[in-house]
């Protein structure tokens, strides 16, 4: 239990639009949006500047009192909720939302940890310009919590993870010190480079409450394409051909398998397969230019298809006519996860490999996990050209218990499928973060230098446990 | 002084060929390349496999040890030299000189630490890619070496530093363990980003023996323009033209005064003005396709250049009409240093600014610099759109005796640059690290933060402080 004076203290601090201990008003922000993990807080910080961020943390930190840095609270592993006893917490940084400078000539927008990343969306394009990384959650999601968790989404073939996106960071550190590394410079060799330590920590080692980003052009001409081929290794064949004729304009490439398409049309209504005939796999493609020329997006992305149907490297190919048919196209890519859920209760994987690796392994572990587990069906989609699939097992039909199954099989599945992804040289994590979910399967697998380097950093820059508690690194007991 | 029995368990470990005690042999590895600094080593490690690296550590950590990771000795900051104290021996990555692989359909090549770049260079060119990143070492220089200190040159603006090149990596940490990072993972979220700790940690905190490097598509078609430009700031906006007509074909845009340019008339024999009017400043720019089309590289440069002209941000223009013409241009741009060097002595600067202050920088630093230190000039050339320019300071003409001058003005105009850059929020360090050389102005200038930082990661990696001791990391004492 949290002294009543230091709770006191907290909230003299931060004033009484920057404190609650309203149970009410915490209870939200108390489960992750999945409603997997449940946590206990006394009272929910939210500082409205660096300053008080740090404030509190110093406070913290003299106190001995864990805080959980939150933003949007849409972690997929249980990364932002506090631990059950009560021993934490939570500071939001929703409160710090302000666009602090946004510059078309240099390309930058400077963001507080808690700016949602449609605002920044908006921001952007406000100006000709964007901010090219999105996901599902980009309605709730903060900048501060796309940082810690190095978040992807489906732009990451062109533009990158959020890592490549970040210029400078400001953050806070477990001493209640302020590290000021806003400045974008693209060249800066001081030594470590605290900026890349930051993005992806999951708030265990700091507070990220700034940023600069880096913005691209807007999207002037765009063309959406659909592919139906025989193999995933067809599906690579193709993308190395678009790479090697359109370069960097190809901004999605998306991999469906037929029975992925086939929940889609039978669960989702208005859904129609892009193509006439059916083929085993599918590929979505985005082709993306700054401006309108010539050739447009769609002839560019026309002729190259052409010469992949005519290299044997496609079965058929459709070109949307227009916004409406591309937004269509995109929808059946967008509603997987939906279709999947109504198909009946699945286990479902963020897992990368390297590219090469990755069609072979998504018919060969697909094959091996229905296998080892009869009944099961195995499947994927997702990102090829980033090595990032959804890799899924569903239940045998006609399970109906979800929870009884994966109660009674999701651990041995688990291990199977990540034992798996480290043969193939993969992470068992390649998107969502380690967070609690996955602390006991990275403890696992990790090696022991990797395990011995996330302890050592852990421990040099929190020494008194008190950032994100529980959170990816696995105690010394574990792995 | 390091004990026999200790030398004779390396040499037992090693073998002839792994093992040096000789003072001949060892004497040119003593000494960085510019003569700056001296050290003593009574031994010379070279290990020929990351089995053989470990070996070398683990017992080094067992003795207590301090190992110095060298590669080409190309260190512009003593990086690489050992202490003079002799309580060091030098590990030599230079015998790990294989490519491990190389592929153009993944555009990858694995390297063992000791390939030299140029080798990378030809390899690559060989099966139809290219590594985007070359330096006047290149003949020396290696991929360990490259990757600890992150290095740069004249292709960042569009490729990126070390650090974007970079997509696995594999080191030997200070307690002897390896770390096993060498598949090229897109996306990867399993904690503290390892790999990135490694690039540009100079050593201090493992030794780095194998990295998977990015290949991009060779170049097709170049071409090569020169620029005459009013202002810096003119030669930003034009920058920014070109971005937004070219996209990030750019991939070169050399900013040269007009006085360096004299220089290199003066004294390069051969040279001559691409321009017919010598104007303020000059641009030299690059710019790349990877195959042939139409518009061709030239007719898209002239295009843009154009425009550039019509809207009055440059005063005259040439493109180079054969690669005879656009190496004359290239060669003014590299002999700059050398002519530099013959119009008496300097004190040359590797810093950066964000991109947006350089331009500023550029004129009112260099005039600040005048005001406050009578008689000396001082100039700018570089990668204006890395923020990355060399800045000198020349001695007052008619100054014979070099060395004296710095003597007594070097430690007072370094504070002084070194301010005026960390006033307009850049680094001391852009390209070339921190090595011994800027250890003392790093202490002195870096934040409390930043400072607490990298002494955490020093001593949590190496606790018995025998990596690459004296490099990088301020001491206690120090700032």
């Amino acid at each position: 239990m949290i002294p009543t004076d230091t709770l006191a203290h907290f909230a003299a601090l931060l004033g009484p639009k920057g404190f609650t201990d309203d149970a009410e008003a915490i209870a939200p922000w108390l489960t992750d949006w999945r409603g997997r993990y449940h946590g206990a807080a006394a009272a929910m910080l939210s500082p409205a500047s660096t300053a008080e961020v740090a404030a509190c943390m110093a406070l913290a930190a003299e106190r001995g009192i864990a805080l959980v840095p939150q933003g949007g609270n849409t972690s997929m592993v249980g990364g932002a909720t506090p631990p059950d006893d009560g021993s934490a917490l939570i500071l939001s940084l929703r409160r710090m939302n302000s666009i602090r400078s946004i510059s078309a000539d240099d390309n930058l927008a400077v963001c507080e940890a808690g700016v949602i990343l449609s605002v920044l969306h908006d921001a952007a394009a406000a100006i000709g310009r964007r901010f090219p990384l999105s996901l599902g959650a980009k309605g709730s999601a903060t900048i501060g919590g796309l940082i810690s968790t190095n978040a992807g989404g489906t732009q990451v073939l062109r533009h990158g993870t959020m890592r490549a996106l970040v210029e400078g960071i400001e953050a806070v550190l477990p001493d209640g010190r302020i590290y000021d590394g806003l400045a974008a410079l693209k060249k800066d060799n001081r030594g470590y480079d605290i900026k890349q330590l930051l993005i992806g920590a999951e708030g265990t080692i700091g507070i990220v409450t700034a940023a600069s980003l880096r913005l691209v052009p807007a999207i002037a001409d765009r063309a959406v394409g659909w592919v139906g081929v025989e193999t995933p290794e067809q599906a690579l064949s193709l993308l190395r051909l678009l790479e090697a004729r359109l370069g960097d304009i190809v901004e999605g490439f998306e991999v469906i398998a037929d029975d992925g398409l086939g929940h889609v049309l039978s669960h989702i209504p208005g859904t129609r397969c892009p193509i006439e005939t059916r083929t085993p796999w599918h590929v979505l493609i985005e082709v993306d230019l700054p401006d309108i020329g010539s050739p447009s997006a769609a002839e560019r992305l026309e002729a190259a298809l052409a010469e992949g149907l005519a290299d044997g490297l496609a079965l058929d190919a459709a070109i949307a006519a227009n916004d409406a048919q591309a937004e269509a196209f995109w929808r059946i890519r967008e509603s997987l996860s939906e279709a999947e859920r109504a198909q009946g209760p699945a286990l479902q994987y963020d897992i990368s490999v390297p590219v090469a690796r990755m069609p072979a392994f998504m018919t060969e572990a697909a094959a091996a996990a229905q296998r080892a587990f009869p009944g099961t069906t195995a499947s994927s989609f997702g990102h090829l050209g980033d090595g990032n699939v959804h890799f899924h097992v569903r239940a045998p039909k006609g399970t109906d218990d979800g929870p009884a199954w994966i109660a009674a099989q999701g651990q041995a599945i688990n291990a199977f499928v990540h034992d798996a992804v480290v043969a193939s040289g993969g992470s068992i994590s390649a998107e969502h973060g380690i967070g609690q979910m996955k602390r006991g399967e990275l403890a696992r697998l990790a090696s022991p230098a990797h395990l011995m380097s996330l302890r050592a950093i852990k421990a040099a820059f929190d020494p008194k446990g008190i950032m994100n508690p529980g959170k990816l690194v696995p105690m010394a007991g574990e792995g």
